[in-house]
């Protein structure tokens, strides 16, 4: 395919690599570039140089981000959110009828369940044009149907070219209805064993089964074959995440979790999942936005080895220095065959079910692994934070509270000018944070939402949405940042001009429920599904609730969005551990007016027994910093307790913020933290 | 065996038989009267006798009462709570040679799964000695162990010879696992698949895995080869169950039924409960203690037919009359025989796989049968009673709580007095029931602790336990009816004298927690797993709380547990509709000390819109009538909410109850319901 001119040419090129004695071809460079491209922008763009060398000549370094910057622009076709034009279907489906199947499924997904796949697994994006979070599509021979949540019913009919698919919802109309419905007698319907988990697939082979369909593993991935500018995979250097910052190297987690495997009965474990990797490791990387990982798989043995699965060229000397003897890197074309061979020596493996590709599963059990079907091992040690993670994540919230705060002070001063819109308080949120200690970017794209669109719960602001801050109107802002000592997730909701009584009722009730689970004392063994109630119930008195959990995992540097813990109605049984960290963030939205969410980051942590304490409680120590705006408040509909823990809170803001900001931004804080009382605002 | 005599010797037995112009023969009656005497005694003790004939000459009837009391009296023989012989083992284990297995598994359970086994369902007891309602035996040829849980762990020391089984707890030291570190390796473990479920064998077979140990079904059960004096099956006339308190005739019961299954594309749906069939054909039975079901199996057709397999001695003319014609009455040994005829016509073919014995999956699916695991498809319309259904229960609750009353106003004269014990009071309260209208018995045995016999959850008490109701003490009585217009379940917990401010304190935690779930506003679609957490915030907060769950499903003159409605910290998943009825029990329990309970049972119901509800909600309404001991209530911790619903709460019984009952109740219900404050009891 075509490419872009760069300052040299590749005899130019070639020759400074040979001055600065190095011995990477051009073809090398251009690989990795092409990879880096295809990786998110990261906070140092040259960062990367250092898998070419440790130091690089000022023109060679330029050389090299220009590379990357021209493989940037040309990957980004056929990604660009609008509907994706008629003959890639067309192609896909010669490719099905080459490949002697009826049927293909494209999820939007990567072998690892990312929450956001990297460019090159954007096959849905490709084929339909949707450019949302989450939905699959089913092509059948004649027909073809994409497959969205509630978010996205309004957007798909943007996005996708309605005379080729049809639109259908996730829930009401499965996929598995759908193919039962639809897809002939005897059909072969192909999915790529990569993207599916073998939980996944159980409920889609339903649907074929009830109409005489068959579901068979394809590989490669036929949409592969056709998509001639695939993205390459990403690359971006694997950092080590130093001791200081991870308080536990990673030979003492790699013992711990041998010692579970031991336990367990199991000769290893396979992990899948990036965070996890990185958490046992102590390594992170750049290939996904947001998210400090890098794309790998690996297999943990119960004697303590474990033999990771990754492009070495990630990875920088410092980094295989720091991963030691015990760990053995190898490329992720040799993964299928470790499987094999831990299945020829009939041993017994641990798999997660619900997040491991089915191409795993079906490589253990046709070399004769035994398959224990596991959580895995990773994630509940990497939920409860040690010492020094939280010590960390208290800091990193401190700088990101002050960060906050500066960008709520000028929001007060600004926003009542009317000159204010969306895009650009997402702007200075980031200046506000750009600068900050240890910052490594955004945990997640920043939801600004002026009036009606802080309703949608998932919004993200484009100059087509972008709406100014208007007087009477609510501003829902939901932001994070990452920082080498921790990750912030923290959401604020505020008043522009006068709001109305309805506004003030109906957040007091979130801040009611907020309280309740910031305040909430329970017995050690409490799951989050078991607290999510207390969020709610103020709300559910005056016939009202919100249609999203309560709170999420967070990492250290690491995802946003982790498990086990979590705080919903369902799926949320895992018991909350001292060391967890969660966010609490309940929230009300009136479609086509307004949102209402406040969302503070809490640690899960054990109480000092009290008198008369007969079991072991636990509650929570709120992370975030950041004032609750007092215009909304309406102290008459809650409890002393409640006025006394919102006083208390912003006490704590105001002692430790105050010192770290201007002083404009001061003055706004003491109006902000000020005490409230019963009879009104003080 | 032996048996005592009877007035009558079989000749002259045969001979008024003919007089009465009867065709029955002695041996036909003798056979019935056996399985009468393994019935529970029935509040009307000749109500089989519609078995023999409509109307018998009194005389005769005499004659067929003391065939049973003979029966009765022979057939307790080797369950008495005591260890059992040793020789019983040593038979088993005999028998196991013959069969060809290493091991063989003995749960306390029979083919429905019911609470409460028949006694000829009673082998543990028969094996071991151990009486209590839960546990199981494992025996293999050299050991044998027997697994309670923590309720009973006391208990088992004292009634099995611990020589010959080792006692294990049940959920701490599975069966699973005590298999697999004791089964040799290619042992083979035979289970009567009539006891168990396919999910309950899973865990076992996972066991049975680690050691290369085999499960395998065993038929008949090799411990019903060496008991031989096994009570026979239990025989109980089947009742009609009219509309009149139905509320829906058995026809449109069925109908309803066969479209679920049309729908779900399923041609039948196998039913091995006795209350969902009870429910499902308006029949009622005295197989069970304190449960008015008739043991039985059906097969429900998507065509709207049954089969219902019983007994059919079991149903008098009038009863066959009521089932009509589109139910097919079979004998039981018919029924796998039906299961065949269904897996021959390849029949996609509903089991609930939680609660059907593994023989019934193992015959439709040898037979080529397509299993569904559903949920059993009467459970749900079963739990939403009708309006009929609700009104019977709010009259029977009148009924009850009138009954309580008598016996709250009595113990709070007696007691004192130093003269009432937990038996005696067990027996008043009895006598203050089995007056009543529409009574039919206990919905479960009266649990009646003093002192520290209550906290102790599921107490019973007995002659070795038994105790005197003393000042300073608490005296907790849980304690429920079935009449035929509902089934109740309730329990108080009043002060014998003075009680301490610690008893006051905890009290009052465990009435918040009761009242919060008695006002408790939710939306359509919340679980009971959802609103457990309110019943127990207020003793979170003093670091309490109670290890049971906080309420069961009630069913209509049915079983006092049933689901799927439940409220608890797990396995609570079940959205409540309105019509279910739920008991709301929470409770706190100081070991050697005290037990605390409020249990009332509340209706779901829909909550009439509000101003500004944006939702459908659902709230509940209380059914039981009995006064909430003031004595122990502390309104210093009490909200102004709360307080109002206890004076709401008494003033309405007082009102309802007030002109049912003598004088002397009147006068202690009018002290006992007196309106309270924040700053005392008024």
């Amino acid at each position: 395919m075509a490419r872009s001119q760069t300052f040299l040419g590749d005899t130019a090129l070639t020759e400074a690599l040979n001055e600065a004695g190095l011995a990477i071809s051009v073809t090398e460079i251009r690989q990795i570039a092409r990879g880096v491209a295809a990786a998110p922008p990261a906070v140092d763009p040259s960062a990367w140089h250092c898998l070419v060398a440790e130091d690089l000549p000022v023109a060679l370094a330029a050389e090299l981000s220009a590379l990357v910057t021209d493989d940037r622009a040309s990957s980004v076709s056929g990604l660009d959110g609008k509907p994706a034009p008629a003959h890639r279907l067309e192609a896909l489906r010669g490719e099905m009828v080459e490949r002697g199947i009826q049927g293909f499924l494209v999820p939007l997904s990567d072998a690892h369940q990312s929450e956001s796949p990297p460019r090159n697994a954007q096959r849905l994006a490709w084929l339909t044009g949707f450019a949302g979070s989450a939905g699959i599509a089913v092509v059948l021979a004649d027909q073809a149907a994409i497959f969205v949540d509630g978010r996205y019913t309004l957007q798909v009919r943007d996005q996708v070219d309605l005379g080729s698919f049809l639109a259908c919802h996730l829930i009401e109309e499965p996929p598995a209805d759908w193919i039962a419905a639809n897809a002939p007698k005897g059909a072969r319907i192909g999915y790529d064993p990569w993207l599916h988990t073998v939980d996944g697939l159980t409920r889609l082979r339903a649907g074929c089964d009830r109409v005489g369909a068959e579901l068979v593993p394809v590989e490669p991935n036929p949409l592969d074959s056709v998509w001639h500018d695939q993205p390459a995979e990403p690359i971006s250097p694997v950092e080590v995440h130093g001791s200081d910052y991870a308080g536990r190297n990673s030979a003492d987690k790699r013992r711990d979790v041998a010692r579970v495997l031991a336990d367990s009965g199991a000769a290893a474990a396979v992990l899948t999942a990036p965070d996890s990797i990185a958490w046992l490791l102590n390594i992170r990387g750049g290939d996904l936005p947001n998210t400090p990982v890098t794309l790998c798989f690996a297999i943990a043995a119960a004697d303590g080895g474990v033999a990771l699965f990754v492009d070495p060229r990630k990875l920088p000397p410092k980094t295989v220095a720091h991963l030691g003897k015990d760990v053995t890197v190898r490329p992720i074309g040799e993964f299928g065959a470790a499987l094999a061979d831990w299945g020829a020596g009939k041993k017994l493996v641990q798999v997660s079910a619900n997040v491991a590709p089915s191409w795993v599963i079906d490589r253990l059990e046709a070399a004769g692994a035994g398959i224990m079907r596991t959580p895995d091992p990773c994630a509940l040690p990497k939920a409860c934070k040690n010492a020094t993670e939280l010590a960390g994540t208290r800091a990193a919230h401190i700088r990101d509270g002050a960060a906050l705060c500066r960008f709520l002070a000028w929001l007060a001063a600004e926003a009542p000018k009317g000159v204010v819109d969306e895009l650009g308080a997402v702007d200075k949120l980031y200046a506000c944070r750009a600068g900050g200690e240890l910052f490594r970017g955004l945990s997640f794209e920043t939801i600004s939402g002026a009036g009606p669109n802080g309703a949608i719960v998932h919004y993200h602001s484009s100059p087509a949405t972008n709406r100014t801050l208007e007087a009477g109107t609510l501003y829902l802002v939901d932001s994070g940042a990452q920082y080498l000592d921790g990750t912030t997730d923290v959401t604020r909701t505020v008043a522009v001009g006068e709001p109305s009584q309805e506004m003030c009722d109906h957040f007091t009730r979130v801040l009611k429920g907020h309280i309740a689970i910031a305040t909430a004392s329970f017995p050690a063994g409490t799951s989050g599904g078991q607290l999510d109630t207390l969020a709610r119930q103020a709300l559910w008195q005056a016939g009202l609730d919100f249609d999203h959990g309560t709170g999420h995992g967070v990492g250290s540097y690491l995802c946003v969005h982790e498990g086990p813990q979590r705080i919903a109605k369902r799926f949320a049984d895992a018991p909350l551990h001292p060391g967890m960290i969660l966010s609490n963030e309940p929230g009300y939205y009136k479609t086509g007016a307004y949102g209402i969410r406040i969302e503070n980051l809490e640690i899960v942590r054990a109480t000092p027994p009290g008198d008369g304490d007969e079991r072991p409680m636990l509650g929570f120590e709120a992370l975030t910093l950041a004032p609750i705006d007092l215009a909304l408040v309406d102290t008459s509909i809650m409890t002393i307790q409640e006025i006394d823990w919102l006083n208390a809170y912003h006490a704590r803001i105001r002692e430790i913020i105050g010192p770290l900001v201007d002083a404009q931004t001061v003055s706004w804080l003491y109006q902000a933290t000020r005490p409230v009382s019963m009879s009104g605002t003080g």
